[in-house]
């Protein structure tokens, strides 16, 4: 029953995450996954198969209206309806992370809390699938398009790579909702063609949180990615057809870079 | 001394706004003359010309690491500062908005407020900005990016404009920080040549906010736009070269939608 087409909502307590495998279903997946070990409480899950646009049906677009995964309901009060990220990371703060495990209480790291968050919001998730976008699903490769959205995810990544020296969490030296924000993008950088190997701060970041169990669970829900850093380099080690096509548009980005004279800077 | 490039900070107490007149600018700036109306507060400012990449100097990204405009500073809070429009809109918020007037206490409303917020910072805005991007800073045109960006810009209007239907404010009938987000991107809507008439929620509620008196002198730091709707209207019936540069542009994103097969839905 697994791959039934979701038609409504199927639970009748607590919250009910409606999801897809992306840097931002992970947002919701990897949290209510720390919530559940930390706290003990229970959630339930659909998958939202955005390829078929469930997303854009009416019964998705009037729990969220932007049309975009992930959504949570909260069915302790009313079905209340969370859309976007960033808010969702906060509805579910207020409502289980009682004991400030995830998030915090003095102002200043609050406020640094959330211009992390709106950082990766406003700026590492658009422009890091905009490059997905330009180097993949587009109709046409276009090298403008390559070079500066892979250029702006690199200056970006710098960014955090920059704030993350001698830190190993991206505020009060603890592990928070700022950290999982951005953590998931992270997962799917090498996809991106940006290398994580330059960005050696932020790649010891990203392994010292996928090696939280949570965070290992968080990444499954609704299912196993195909494009996460470790299976994308296994992929490329096991498949030559794969290898080829993926050497090929790293040539065609390197090309658009040399064409439009980029060079990388952060900021 | 008005066109002297800045150099470091300027202010010794309370908040300081480094900022341009762009929609994210402006959401500091409108909010702060909110306060000031509403509270007495007072607030300095510095033009941070972002052609002249001043907000790339390193005395700029020591307080606001990503290298972009608007900052605050608060001088009160040992010169504590915050980048990203979002978090500076619910720092000034927590600092001054004690009596809730631009913001609310029903949790229900707080969670809506941060929905549309982080819409708009993670949708509206990067994206009409990456359509003034192709539609005018790209070095060529390319109608692939011109129609993709218009598009998901009118997409999101379109969300807006639904959301707005028998409301005039986006949460609890009251104006608040969540249409002051949103409502600079609008105020230059026609410049990104998308259509405010065919949102005439988005227009009635765009000239509900422009009424009012600390809106009007927000919009004017650090200095009068040149590409808000009312002036760009002005250009078009004043200035025959722009206004035949303004059709041909108007022709490619046309061009460019037919190309590609594009059709506005929303969502």
């Amino acid at each position: 029953m697994a791959n039934e087409r979701p038609t409504g909502l199927k639970a009748n307590k607590g919250i009910e995450l409606l999801t897809f495998g992306t840097p931002n279903g992970w947002k919701a997946s990897i949290y209510l996954e720390e919530l559940k070990e930390a706290y003990g409480t229970e959630y339930t899950w659909q998958s939202i198969n955005i390829f078929e646009n469930i997303q854009k049906e009416p019964w998705f677009t009037a729990l969220g209206p932007n049309g975009r995964i992930p959504v949570i309901v909260d069915h302790d009060q009313g079905g209340f309806p969370i859309q976007e990220g960033l808010a969702i990371l906060n509805y579910l703060t207020r409502k289980y992370d009682t004991e400030h495990k995830f998030s915090f209480t003095d102002p200043f790291d609050v406020s640094r809390m959330e211009q992390w968050m709106a950082w990766q919001h406003g700026g590492l998730g658009p422009m890091q699938g905009q490059a997905n976008h330009f180097n993949r699903a587009a109709k046409e490769r276009i090298p403008w398009g390559m070079q500066r959205y892979v250029g702006e995810t690199e200056r970006l990544v710098g960014i955090l790579d920059n704030h993350l020296k001698d830190k190993e969490y991206l505020v009060g030296n603890k592990y928070s909702i700022a950290d999982i924000s951005s953590f998931g993008w992270i997962h799917i950088l090498l996809f991106a063609h940006v290398d994580l190997d330059a960005f050696p701060n932020v790649k010891a970041w990203w392994e010292r949180i996928l090696a939280r169990p949570a965070v290992q669970r968080g990444v499954l829900v609704p299912a196993k990615s195909e494009i996460s850093n470790d299976i994308y380099l296994q992929r490329l080690a096991d498949d030559k057809e794969f290898a080829e096509k993926e050497k090929i548009l790293r040539e065609q980005i390197a090309a658009a870079k040399e064409k439009y004279g980029y060079k990388f800077a952060s900021p």
